[in-house]
């Protein structure tokens, strides 16, 4: 049997995907599973032969790297084909998982990264290659079918939802106001904009917020921000980047596509912002932007110990036998606490699926409803302490930051 | 002589304009002055004799009001004429502050607030109006004259510099990344923008930095650009939003302008990366935005201290007899350690000046000097734990939020 295990990340980073990271390398060292490296630059840089050996990373170095935002060993937004449109990559994974001596092979990612894993896995099953193929889930998107939630959810919806509250008692400050539009990430599913009710629920948040779930009519909206503004003088709206008008079309201005076809978002906020302007109300547009993926300095300590935990979790299911399968999180209740639990999904379940707020949850007129709360609240829970040096955290450093 | 203080709030909000609101009042209870009255949106909302008796405020909603960002008595951008222009304004100022037994003025706010504070001392000096009016300094932009710094910037200053180190781990994550654009708060001065060097100081930051001090020059800016993508295969820039170019022109797309002629910036970053992209680079626009003034989670512990500090000796000069001055800041060192003072300067030394960033700080090639670090770093130094609820911070709410 093949005694070494690679771990790479891939996709948008998160706060908590280098959490992943420790859990899975500490859990190799307390089992005494082989040699661990890490693929720089997730599959793209395994296939350029680029590993770094992290059998030997000190605790201290593991404890910073839970704390670190950014992909620490390098992300990647490879697109692997099908077999049949590019057999020497397959080749060539396979050749230097031998030279390697890699018995399993842990990608921390979303969709797009599972929909790699799966097709590795199943070359793998073909060909009979002595190697596993787990799946970390990894997404502030919280968008992976199987798993009740995602870890990187907690920490980016703990974010949204302290910045809009934030953000509302700032732009409450005028006796008339102007109407503030925020745009929150998500492209497909609406999770991170709708955890802004977590604001509402602490008394000051947004008085609107619309998902990419339901079609988004300019006619209406401008009609509720009028109702609002008529009532307070002043109106802020939370939109998802990725809200689109009744024919389908994003309402965003840059539509680029990335290598999975995706459009790239940005611009909704002032685009939304633009369409108001034309109706004549004073606008201000805020996109919340990358901190919401990386402002480690307030991530969601539920979130951080989830994320260890998939990846040690990862590393138990490898020991078991278990491969092509994605770590999942089920949720439970003892004693009416909240409580997570991990297990093995068929990567076939998790790839290039997309799991999106139930309608039942998304009103109309801009309003969440607020039986959502118990299920995002928990994952928001706890604060994790970073040590502060000249005054802002002290993070670990890989040699990709260079 | 009069009994009772008046005290108001005005201009943009910062992390810690209620921690000198708490200065005010907590300092008024402790020396037993007469009635403490909040005007409710500034000298706008005194006009219209909007004022609220905050003398019996608990100590538990002094201490939370000083956690929280916005401000939570409203603020305003009331311009104030010339008494020629409105005699019947300072008049009308001038019955309130009687009827209510006013007899002194505290003004919170940057240098157009000192401005008006300035005109109303002049007026009752001219019309031996039994009233003191003394200013609060309150800035993020850190530009005003006569003070060391300015309460406000402390906290802007740290989480710029956290936000932007977060984005450079961030943005590190890919083999061949973008020019990432981040634009930071500064319309005149360019010291949050330059207070971003700290995250270079910390090992990854922004690997260009450009201030409104000094005009920009697109194409000698593409050259920089150019020779730090070819050598990281990335690149972070730092832009203050209100760099002009050779001409004086202000780069940012919208201009529309506020009562004080001001123009409004806002797409600085957005701007820049598009004239990037018209040179070949593929670019990500991130603005810093409200957070900037409001990311009360974060605040500066030794800038929320000096801001309640402003507060207290505002209330202490009143009682010497000062007026027409506002408190400023000296920093002095104690065995080598970090120490503020406090003083009173003239109102007309501070009202409508400007202080920018020296040009022996500011080095070509978008670089900054690390001679600005001992400035920076005391004022960012230490953080104030905040009171968790539902997993964001627990704020002050006020009745303006409703």
């Amino acid at each position: 049997m093949r005694k070494n295990i690679l771990y790479a990340q891939s996709g948008g980073p998160t706060a908590v995907i280098n959490a992943s990271a420790g859990g899975v390398i500490s859990e190799a060292q307390k089992l005494g599973i082989g040699r661990v490296f890490a693929g720089i630059n997730g599959i793209e840089g395994i296939l350029n032969e680029n590993l770094r050996d992290v059998t030997q990373l000190s605790q201290e170095d593991v404890r910073l790297l839970q704390h670190t935002p950014g992909a620490a060993f390098g992300s990647c937004r490879y697109k692997l084909a099908e077999f049949d449109k590019a057999p020497d990559v397959y080749r060539k994974i396979s050749e230097i998982f031998q030279k390697y001596d890699i018995g399993c092979f842990f990608y921390n990612g979303g969709n797009d990264s599972m929909d790699t894993c799966c097709k590795i896995a199943r070359y793998f099953a073909e060909t009979n290659t002595p190697c596993q193929v787990i799946g970390i889930p990894k997404t502030i998107d919280n968008d992976l079918a199987e798993t009740d939630h995602c870890p990187g959810f907690g920490s980016a919806a703990k974010y949204i939802a302290t910045a809009i509250h934030e953000i509302a008692l700032d732009t409450a400050s005028y006796p008339k106001g102007k109407v503030t539009v925020v745009e929150i990430m998500g492209r497909d599913a609406g999770w991170l904009a709708a955890s802004s009710i977590v604001a509402n629920h602490c008394g000051a948040g947004p008085d609107l917020i619309y998902l990419p779930e339901k079609p988004f009519d300019i006619d209406a909206f401008a009609e509720d921000v009028k109702k609002v503004y008529g009532k307070k003088h002043r109106c802020l709206v939370a939109v998802a980047e990725g809200i689109k008008d009744e024919q389908g079309n994003y309402l965003t201005v840059y539509q680029g596509k990335d290598t999975f076809n995706h459009v790239q978002m940005g611009g909704t906020a002032y685009r939304v912002a633009k369409l108001l302007e034309e109706r004549g109300f004073k606008t201000r547009a805020v996109e919340l932007n990358l901190p919401q993926r990386c402002a480690a300095h307030l991530m969601s300590r539920t979130d951080r110990n989830e994320a260890i935990k998939s990846g040690k979790e990862a590393v138990r299911q490898f020991t078991k036998g278990a491969t092509n399968c994605m770590i999942a999180i089920k949720r439970t209740y003892v004693n009416g606490k909240y409580r997570a639990k991990y297990f093995a999904v068929p990567l076939e379940n998790v790839a290039n699926a997309v799991k999106h707020v139930p309608s039942r949850y998304i009103l109309p007129h801009g309003q969440i409803s607020s039986d959502l709360l118990p299920y995002i609240l928990p994952l928001m829970e706890g604060t994790v302490p970073q040590r502060y040096s000249n005054g802002i955290p002290h993070y670990f450093k890989s040699d990709i930051t260079d």
